[in-house]
This record gives structure tokens, C-alpha cells and sequence, in this order.
């Protein structure tokens, strides 16, 4: 991955995360510029909670990718352990170079040095491209993901 | 639902968790009867955080169902609060008789009431009464649900 990183994102990067989310063909409908209060709100209530690690990719100071890491303990197989991924973003600018590889990479390796024994993530039925791009990182389409807002 | 409760599950409940999570055909090819060490261990990392909720359904003090809510915070859609449902059971010998809707329905109210803006959900692509189930509630199969084992 050359100079990239894989860091914490802070309280500063969240400005930088919010235009990666909106620049996305789902993203830019739902997501707002201008005010970040509310991403604020959240940002801290992620930070206070080791369960969750929301990193950034950076490339020489600039922030170019973001997940949200999850660690999620249950009952299901002996107790396990699972690692859940969401808000996966990379810059338009920046997609087709490998970059998400690499994040996801950092990703999985957490996972397991975290005890997690499977790693789980939905996608929009829609986002065709990435549905293949997990499927050669190795993950299965073996569920069906619902929603229903409240 | 008559004299039926749900209530949050003690530790006391694993056992009967345990079982029903077996008492499935997915979950008898992959959970154990016999020693619950590992279950316990988990029981206590969920029972610790109050980002999870793992309860049960009781019917007259018998355990007949459980489902465990967490609520995931994230910076999506406006830093909104998800809630996410895993580990759905109603013990074989109770199903079809509406238990399901009103474990789901407490499972609705409690996300609504801690500020969720929506449940979210996965189901292995081959119970297909599951989806169906779901989608009476509202629920809307917009996700593939991929799963990477580590």
C-alpha cells in the first residue's frame, strides 16, 4: 500500500468522512453538507465504544476511504465472535487502484487479531460492482439483508 | 400475547438460549449440546454492554423464544442509530401461532424507543418463510448479506 494508512479516525476527520458518504450514487441522497452536528453526536458515541473502530485511509494527509469496524459478541456458533462492517467508502477519484483491497485487508486482519470468527457486511442490491469485489476478498452472498425504517 | 413476557435473559437462561438456537436446521449443524463454557463467556460480554439486548420469550416460566437487538451507531444517513436483530428463535413446537410477530413487535417498540431510525437484519438466503415472515412485517429485502468465515 506505499505511504497509505490505515488510522483512527478523530473528531477532525468527520467533516472529510461525511463528503466521502455523500459522494456515492446512494449516499448523495441521503446524506446533507453543511451541518455536522449530527455526524458529530455519532462520531462520539462510535469513539466511546471499543466495540466500534471507524477508520480512515489516508495518502499523504488527505482522507480517501472510511470503514466502520464492529465487533459484535452473540450466542450463535459456541458463542461467537463476529466482525460487521459498514459505511464503506472510497473517493470516486480514487476507485480501481487497489485501495479498497487494501482497507479491507487492515479490516480482516483486526478481525481476527480481535477474536472474531467471521467477518459480515450487507450491500445494496443495487451496488453490482461491489458485491464482486467482496466476492473475490472471499465473502459468500449466503443471506438476505432487510430493512425496515421507522 | 396473553400471558406471555419478554424480558431480558439471565444467565440462568443460556441453557434454554442453547437449545433453541439448536432446535433448527441450520443451528443443529453448527451449535453443541453438553458444555456451555464458551456460551456463558459470551452471555457475559453481551450481558455487560448496554448496546445489546439478548432476551427471551417466556410462556407460564418456559423459555419458547428469544432474539438479541443491538443498537449500532454510525454516521450514515445523518448520523443515525441502527438497531440490528440476530439470532431469531420460537422453539419448533410454537410456531405458526403468531409468537413470532409479538417477540418482533417488542423488538420494534424497544428500537423505536431508544432512537433507532431502523431494524435491520440478515437471513441465510434458504428460509424462506423467514423472509416472508419479515416482509409482513414491513421489512424490505434491499441487501445481499455476505459472510466472510476467518
Amino acid at each position: 500500500m506505499g505511504g497509505l494508512v490505515v488510522r483512527r479516525a478523530t473528531r477532525e476527520d468527520v467533516p472529510a468522512i461525511v463528503a466521502l458518504l455523500t459522494d456515492d450514487p446512494l449516499g448523495a441522497a441521503r446524506e446533507t453538507h453543511g451541518d455536522h452536528a449530527a455526524y458529530l453526536t455519532a462520531f462520539d458515541a462510535i469513539d466511546a465504544d471499543p466495540a466500534h473502530e471507524l477508520v480512515v485511509l489516508e495518502d499523504e494527509g488527505e482522507v480517501i476511504g472510511t470503514l466502520q469496524l464492529t465487533l459484535l459478541p452473540g450466542l450463535s456458533r459456541h458463542g461467537a465472535l463476529r466482525a460487521q462492517i459498514e459505511a464503506v467508502r472510497i473517493a470516486s477519484s480514487r476507485r480501481g487502484q487497489g485501495l479498497g483491497e487494501g482497507l479491507f485487508q487492515w479490516a480482516i486482519d483486526e478481525s481476527r487479531r480481535r477474536g472474531a470468527v467471521l467477518v459480515q457486511l450487507t450491500t445494496d442490491a443495487s451496488r453490482e460492482g461491489a458485491q464482486r469485489f467482496y466476492e473475490r476478498l472471499g465473502f459468500v452472498a449466503s443471506h438476505v439483508g432487510m430493512k425496515l425504517p421507522l
